[in-house]
């Protein structure tokens, strides 16, 4: 069917200026700025700011960002009381899901120039309250509101572990913020713009986003790419296993593979850095690590031909990991980050390019029949 | 930018064979039999029947549906306390959001053509135990589950009211329920399709669906149409109201126009009989039957030379007042029947189709950029 779009391959739904990628050379830039430099020389909140209002901060700018993401951190109780009340088994981004569609009915409102970006703001801070007790709640500790801090990563690590992170970890998670932050339109901004379309509020458009992200070849690869290693379990087991599961078994390499980049996924590299980093100082971590290396070398010998390499999702897990988290988490941790990319892309389609998202479907089923009455059919 | 499919305006996302739109003729089938005959000769089961597994079911397995459909209206007690833990004024689309996360948590299962069916039959049963506890709890009411009865409408109808329906509200209901079943591709739907290409489970893609279908611009649009007709409040207030607010306030007329219906929507017309017949004994529901029948005559007398005619939602929702729903229920009632198409949808999609859907969006932003770090950016 050549008129079918297939999977909306090289289909350019919007303009943006927020997200420039260029898969043929593995370049990722938001605003311009190149992915590498935004992760050595920036935080998370100044890329808060590049992408909802077009420009680095400077630093009062980036001073009332700060301040207004701290006044957000607090839901209402109910919304929290909501998370606790779901059985602990739940899925962590389904809790996400819940407490977005409860943000919707308590903040939902209609789009507007004037609050937009202010709004996306409050948003992501309520995200980092959402998702820390969306842990707390399934490891069965009481609630906590993420408390203002130096940065918007270690209020997270915080209100998520009861700790206070080192350094390092507060590194680990702001590079690991700041490298899902966007992506251009995969599936999941794909679910948002359309949810934006109908002028359905902001918080919807999160709603419909986690539902896509959630999936294995999506935003749940970093867990499955991770349970490889653990399914692995040792380091010198990696090759046998990659030969039974992969070669001979035609299973997918979970974290490999791109619709958009041809060669390494620059974020791949990234947080390959800071997982070698941070899993130093954890054995267990650290095995995955290596295990990860090995899988990585494996995977690029037999499919680099292909133009299958390393994806965002091959290492982050390590990171995520190290830093403590259950690996039910990755998946909430990656949408914690990327509620930035959603409700920036929404904005801009809403703000100037607004359209309701209708395409076609072609039509091949049976040609016109006339109802027989069931009593007449048998 | 001639490159960008604005709203994805005649790009085909896929096959189908479950629904022809002919938009230039108005002409509306699903698996090829006219909207007017299924309505006139069939009953919901049997469009769930068809829609499902192809071919309007004998009278063997219509009742082997209506038993799969029975034993399915039961849901875990955790959903149910979840829907009235929520505050009574939340919205009803968003509280519907909230108990399918759950359910996907529940139920969601990696997608299997051996089951896939079967688990859509149970989630269309379970989203009527959850818009009937959706009204319930929004109405301060107690619990309940759709008992087994002669059919899917007359259930849903006892369990919302906890009266027996007439025979003329059981018929509206259930034509109701035929008539909002599938629409081909529109932005819910799309949402629909864009998780399930992430291998996300059917529920988040109802989930996801359900967030878009929430827009004033889809779903949202019944609501929208039928206040107009209460802001209007008398028939003889219509001329003036249509002057003041439509053509000096330059607003959209709410339930007209379409992307793809150039004329009258088949699916308008036959609401309107309905609504006809329905709102004959509720004096209030006559009133806005008639406010309906001018804005009608006015909106085509302007808009028809566009091209933009009554859609499904203009009269729909006199149709459910008359049956005694609030307002509020409107998009839910929508989204109750759609459950089918959507479902229907990801299941053509995910096995003889599947792909990502991964558009692109075409970079018009800053060009390649150095980071200033902020001690110097002033
Ligand atoms: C992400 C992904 C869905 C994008 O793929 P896509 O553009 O839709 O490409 P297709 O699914 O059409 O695959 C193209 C070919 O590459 C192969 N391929 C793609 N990813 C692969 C992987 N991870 N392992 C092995 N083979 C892979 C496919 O089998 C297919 O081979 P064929 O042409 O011989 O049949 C895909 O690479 C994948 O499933 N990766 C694993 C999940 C993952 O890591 N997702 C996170 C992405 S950030
Ligand atoms: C459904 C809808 C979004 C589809 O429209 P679309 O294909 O995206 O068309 P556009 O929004 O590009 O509109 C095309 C033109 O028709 C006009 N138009 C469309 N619907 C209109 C309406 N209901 N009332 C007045 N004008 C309308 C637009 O203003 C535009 O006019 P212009 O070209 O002079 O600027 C649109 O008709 C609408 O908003 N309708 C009202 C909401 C509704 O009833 N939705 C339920 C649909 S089942």
């Amino acid at each position: 069917m050549s008129q079918i779009s297939r999977g909306l391959e090289n289909v350019f739904i919007k303009t943006t200026s927020l997200t420039y990628i260029d898969g043929e050379n593995g370049i990722l830039r938001y605003g311009g700025y190149d992915i590498e430099d935004l992760v050595e020389h920036t935080s998370f909140e100044e890329v808060v700011h590049l992408m909802l209002y077009g420009d680095l901060p400077t630093k009062l700018q980036l001073q009332r960002l700060k301040s207004a993401l701290d006044e957000a951190y607090e839901v209402p109780q109910q919304v929290i009381d909501m998370i606790y009340s779901l059985p602990r088994d739940s899925d962590a981004v389904g809790m996400m899901e819940t407490a977005f569609s409860a943000l919707s009915s308590i903040y939902g409102m209609p789009w507007n120039k004037a609050t937009n970006r202010d709004n996306a703001v409050k948003l992501v801070a309520r995200a980092s309250t959402v998702v820390a007790n969306v842990l707390r709640a399934k490891e069965g500790k009481k609630p906590a509101i993420p408390e203002p801090s130096e940065s918007f990563a270690k209020s997270f690590l915080k209100a998520s572990f009861s700790r206070t992170p080192t350094e390092e970890e507060v590194k680990a998670m702001d590079a690991a913020l700041i490298l899902y932050a966007d992506h251009e339109v995969p599936a999941s901004t794909t679910a948002a713009l359309v949810t934006s379309s109908t002028l359905s509020d902001i918080y919807s458009c999160v709603v419909a986003a986690l539902a896509a992200l959630k999936g294995p070849l999506h935003g749940g690869a970093a867990e499955e790419a991770f349970k490889q290693f653990v399914e692995i379990g040792e380091p010198d087991m990696t090759e046998s296993w990659f030969k039974r599961k992969i070669i001979e078994g035609k299973s997918r390499l979970m974290g490999f593979g791109h619709r958009v980049y041809k060669t390494y996924d620059p974020r791949a590299k990234i947080f390959k850095k800071y997982a070698k980093v941070i899993s130093e100082r954890n054995s267990d971590a650290r095995k995955y690590f290596e295990i990860a290396q090995k899988l990585e070398e494996l995977g690029v010998e037999t499919f680099g031909a292909k133009h299958i390499y390393p994806n965002t999702d091959f290492y982050s897990g390590v990171v995520f990991y190290a830093l403590g988290f259950p690996v039910y988490m990755f998946t909430s941790l990656f949408a914690l980050s990327r509620t930035l990319g959603w409700t920036a892309h929404v904005i801009e389609y809403v703000e100037d390019q607004h359209r309701l998202i209708r395409p076609r479907a072609l039509y091949v089923g049976p040609l016109k029949r006339d109802v027989v009455p069931i009593e007449l059919r048998g």
